[in-house]
């Protein structure tokens, strides 16, 4: 029995899908400072035109320029894998397969969108890129990127990370990008925050008010800034794992899929997957799709559907989605791609719909998942990963249970090669779980009172 | 044009190369303490007997149990990449190929020999394995291999490696291995060593005396001890590499190959993919081979073919072989599984025989070939196979010089990013190259004199 389906690489998808085209309801504008939706070119400081367009887009398929195609050949179509000695291992008659997002040379999804970026903002004349970095996954992808185009490349790292994670810093530094601590000197943001607190471990939300501050004070207009998930535009680029996976899956001589699962943080790796296969359930299949999160950053499970700000400065548009309030301090969890307060309004708008199920696992679950996962399946999960083979693990044994053959698909996006440290923390005995009051969460979603409300979405009939 | 070739599994090689049945000159045996030639049975506390039958085998051919094929399946047939863009960057004329045995679970092309040693050890009634490591490849690659078949795994880790690299350690541990810093309290040789040297950063000689003493005093009898390198079983389990190579180099259209270059430590990863191709050669074809080693440590470019113990503490049997002597104390370069004072007796007779052509090449020319790969092919090599890639890029351009077309091969032996520490000390300008003087290789070659002498081999015709 085969344990991979390869594609060769003539048979990589040649174009996006973008699912905004197949919403039973139409998307939500994001909102300005003022409340009224705001307009393309009010972007234009931040992002490109050509990626604005495709932000706006409600085209069903969008080309992937050969120029793209060219980088994604480097590792795509990646292997599309059987987990037989999983199967094997819980006695499932569920049938595993999982597509291996590890094989990119960042080790994970992220290059999928940073190729696709880089390369449109080299084609808008655009020579420099700045971008965040929490856990280092984005922001070593994006160096890759721009490594392989010629472009430069500036990552605030959350200082904190900075600090505990060299190796990200080594791996960005190697691809020839300059990976600064954030809070830092080179921005009014950053200085306004050290002058306050020089001994700040730094946050996502500083470091992407330094990036974009970056971008757009920037005189020869020829920066922009980057966002490795959530908007529209990242998510489209990820639709290639999807679509490759069917491709796969008919090979392997799978007729249908039962359950497709991935973890969702920001949003675009869940998407990358389950959009393609959402398009088939809005058309009729019989499909169950599960997004997984930590318990401690519920976004989906707890929060509530809310047009929200993306960062704590509350600089960025207001967008329509499922928030813990963008003051919400997430739990150090290691899986720190799951820490983000929000979720890609695409996805939030799958769950308001009713197509997509959100379920949150604890961090110890997700350990001991990820650690059977490493003695069966051989390969080492990246802690985000470790979400959805926790969910797989249960509807596996759900379907030994009803004695019920299935096929489940998720998502295996990244290895965790660089986070070994939540692995020693987990045999050591010092990992927790991490509860979130009712009354924290209360408290968290306050300052939504104060924003505009987003309108109720009528769910649909599947 | 494609950037990859892949196989399907079914097209897996079924069977090892031994290339002993092609030499030229027949192999020159092990030798005792008594300086005759060792029986079988004098290795049978050590190795299970049906890999030390493979280690005296004169077959040419030998079949991949199905058991073997089912675990290499996991990760092979390995991909056969086309570095276009380096050769774009280059602007050479030669069409350079690469085996990326990266994407093994344990990062390099160390589980090959991995599982293979693993299976037989189980099926001959083992249960335990014991084996040391210094950098961690070998470590890690058996620990994973051990966790897939139910095996206990015990690694002697040199201490000083043990201390600096906690995630090669957490690897090991996250498949089930127990890691133990060398010496350690657990055996007398690393009982003797603590009490005259308590502080002693260890070393590979004394964790082979740990990880043998320890598997040969257990009185279960189930424990046994594996080596990574260096023997002819280890070198045979490799030669999978080369035949892959082989089919897919036919699959791209190339009907010739020019030169096949690997980096040479013990010699199992050049042996991996040359064998099978040193075989053509044997038969006629025109093809070049290069050994490329670390300057510092230069076993066959400077060390003289002689009979030599395989560790410091002369208690392994005597193996013809190119060597620099076995007290010789390697510099302290960062590509740690190159740092080698021998090399496998069957590379060193190619080299003797006239087969294959040594190069030796700067730590500083190393890391600069390492930087131009990752910043053209994205994927970030391992110090060791950066060796080979210094090598390739010196092909290329004299390939560039002379206009001519040309096809290289060399093996991707594995990725970096466990190994990012050296990338730091290179960029912030750290790091330095080794000589080795004269007088110093003389004295630590001074000791091979009261050792018995390995015949002159006539070299072949080629």
């Amino acid at each position: 029995m085969n344990t991979k389906v390869f594609l060769t690489e003539d048979e990589m998808p040649r174009q996006w899908y973008n699912l905004a085209a197949d919403l039973p309801s139409p998307m939500q504008p994001p909102l300005g400072p003022d409340g009224n939706p705001i307009s393309p070119d009010m972007l234009a400081p931040v992002f490109p035109m050509n990626l604005i367009e495709q932000e706006v887009s409600q085209e069903r398929w969008i080309d992937i320029p050969e120029g793209v195609q060219e980088l994604l050949r480097l590792w795509r179509p990646s292997p599309l894998y059987r987990a037989l000695r999983l199967e094997k291992a819980l006695g499932t008659p569920a049938r595993i397969y999982y597509k291996n997002e590890g094989v990119s040379p960042a080790g994970s999804h992220k290059p999928n969108t940073a190729v696709a970026q880089a390369w449109y903002n080299k084609q808008f004349g655009i020579k420099r890129i700045t971008t965040e970095t929490g856990a280092g996954q984005w922001g070593s992808a994006l160096a890759f990127a721009c490594s392989l185009l010629g472009l430069e490349c500036k990552v605030f790292m959350v200082r904190i990370s900075f600090d505990q994670k060299p190796y990200r810093k080594l791996m960005m530094q190697t691809w020839n990008a300059n990976c600064v601590p954030s809070p830092s000197p080179e921005t009014n943001a950053g200085r306004d925050i050290l002058k306050k607190m020089p001994d700040t471990p730094g946050s996502l939300g500083i470091a992407i008010s330094e990036a974009i501050e970056a971008a757009v004070t920037d005189q020869s207009g020829q920066t922009r800034y980057s966002l490795g998930s959530v908007l529209n535009h990242v998510l489209l680029h990820q639709t290639i794992i999807g679509q490759e996976a069917k491709k796969q899956l008919a090979k392997a001589g799978e007729k249908k899929v039962d359950a497709v699962i991935a973890c969702a943080g920001g949003g675009s790796n869940f998407a990358g997957i389950a959009f393609p296969f959402i398009s088939d359930k809005i058309n009729g299949a019989d499909i169950a799709f599960y997004a997984c999160e930590p318990t401690s950053c519920p976004t989906l499970t707890r929060g509530p559907f809310a047009y929200d700000f993306g960062d704590v400065a509350s600089t960025t548009p207001l967008l329509p989605m499922h928030t813990l309030g963008h003051t919400f301090v997430p739990p150090p969890i290691h899986a720190g791609g799951l820490r983000y307060h929000g979720m890609a309004p695409l996805v939030s708008q799958t769950v308001v719909e009713g197509l997509v199920t959100p379920r949150a696992f604890d961090q110890l679950e997700c350990y001991e998942a990820a650690v059977q996962w490493a003695r069966t399946e051989g390969f080492i999960p990246a802690p985000e990963t470790s979400h959805a083979i926790a969910c797989v693990i249960d509807e596996a044994k759900k379907a030994k249970e009803a004695g019920q053959e299935k096929v489940i698909l998720f998502n295996w996006s990244g290895h965790g090669l660089m986070d070994l440290n939540g692995y020693g923390a987990y045999f050591s005995g010092k990992l927790t779980n991490y509860a979130l009051p009712d009354k924290d969460l209360k408290e968290s979603l306050a300052p939504l009172d104060k924003l505009p409300k987003a309108k109720s979405i009528k769910t649909g009939k599947w």
